[in-house]
């Protein structure tokens, strides 16, 4: 499989490894690459990875088999409008944004008629930002995430299908809104409490720390207003999880006031049996 | 430095640790062990690793210059019963212990007029147990902690200083509670919260995750029956900064609930700033 021209939109973290992964692979006859400035595209340049490269969107899409928003979530809908006129109206589009409900909502009715939109989200991430952190081999032994609705070109569904698996993932297809759930919570919620655990160490605690604190809290070195805009943007599914999490802390917290040994024990050991189960870092 | 005979007191992770340090190092011209069973004994055995190996504690410290606790929290006092009578008056007893006020509490008045006892807290380990687990340079570049009250020993303290100095760690003094109140911090919560995040995350969520939910929950993977007695032997300390945490979280929610991207960004940055400070793994 080769695709004619993909155009990736955003050139971080995500774009840049999608960028190398497909120049690497030679899956791509020509890549595209917009940024929203020239700076924004100097590692981009730098690194020589892509064929062309734009600060127009809609020359970026130009002919375009395959279009990846891989912008922040709240940054598509407008481009999405920007670059729709621009768009070949059999060009497979899709994004990699963490939240599906609210981009499939956004998306899809923008893209009705003038192109095939699918939404995906590749989990594979690292707590660093930026074309400098990426790489080419980010999305190996990776899953990913289509998420098609009733209204999408199931052609469309198995060109991104084809395309994630091109790129070393595994791929699974799930409604937005269950994913939603899902992602909330092995990867919002874990978001937020890595946050919040960081938030209540002391300095003179943190001169103390090992790498159960440093892996414990290795997410939330993520950047900020990326994670604010996803948290909010699966704010209902996170809420849920939250309190679930919220009322199990509680539930502890009297365990341990009351010297529940049996109590605490159990919980200890239903997660030790699930987390020996889940393996070590993937690489 | 050399020790003329070193008790090992546990043949698991950390006391199997020390002996394999001990001798990479050539830090004590005798090691003995003392585990509960043949058995228990049976990985340091294969692994050649000390001089001598009893199921007798009291037989493992006689004439030993120093002796390391690296049993169980809940094990410690009635072990101490047991080997008071055996031991050199001017042997420094420490241990290995993550909580200290109860461990100080419970061992120091048995020790008294018999030994020199100080407590330590090595802050290094694995979700991993077991001599099977055991790593001579588990302990180099991280920190521990000596937990000397007015009654102790000054040499004492140096000899333990001087112990784990050797050993490759960064030596801190620091009085037991305040050690419990920080270690309740970067140590206890984070392992609770890492049990009770995987506990929260239902079956087809774990079929999605990556990296990061990897590394978050890591630590929850360790021994359930030792993490119990360490939580509960910590309570207080814990309860507090627990309660802390939940009213971060609670606040989340209130923000999550009104969109409250400000307060959200906030916490995030907050949090953000912090853990970029702390760096990556130590190895």
């Amino acid at each position: 499989m080769k695709f004619s021209k993909v155009a990736i939109l955003g050139p971080g973290l995500l774009g840049g490894s999608i960028a190398l992964a497909l120049r690497e692979r030679q899956l791509a006859a020509e890549i595209s690459l917009y940024g929203r400035s020239e700076q924004s595209l100097e590692g981009a340049r730098r690194a020589g990875v892509t064929d062309q490269m734009f600060t127009d969107p809609r020359q970026a899409v130009e002919d375009a088999e395959v279009v990846i928003f891989c912008t922040p979530i709240g940054a598509m809908p407008s481009l999405a409008e920007t670059i729709s006129p621009a768009l070949d109206p059999f060009a497979v589009v899709t994004d990699v944004g963490s939240v599906k409900g609210c981009v499939v909502q956004a998306l899809e009715p923008l893209f009705h008629g003038k192109a095939r939109w699918v939404g995906s989200h590749p989990m594979a991430g690292s707590e660093q930002a930026g074309f400098a952190a990426a790489r080419a081999d980010l999305f190996e032994r990776s899953v990913s995430i289509v998420t098609p609705t009733e209204n999408t070109d199931l052609q469309a569904v198995e060109i991104a299908t084809q395309l994630w698996t091109a790129l070393g993932c595994r791929v699974l297809s799930l409604d937005p809104l269950v994913h939603d759930q899902l992602v909330a919570q092995i990867s919002h919620l874990p978001h937020l409490v890595a946050a919040a655990l960081v938030q209540s160490a002391s300095t003179e605690s943190l001169a103390l720390i090992g790498n159960g604190f440093r892996d414990t809290t290795r997410v939330a070195a993520g950047p900020p207003p990326m994670w604010t805009d996803i948290l909010l943007s699966n704010r209902t599914a996170l809420e849920s999880v939250l309190g679930r999490l919220i009322s199990t802390l509680e539930q502890a917290r009297t365990q341990l006031q009351s010297g529940d040994e049996k109590g605490l024990h159990e919980l200890l050991a239903q997660a030790n049996h699930v987390r020996c189960q889940l393996g070590g870092q993937k690489k």
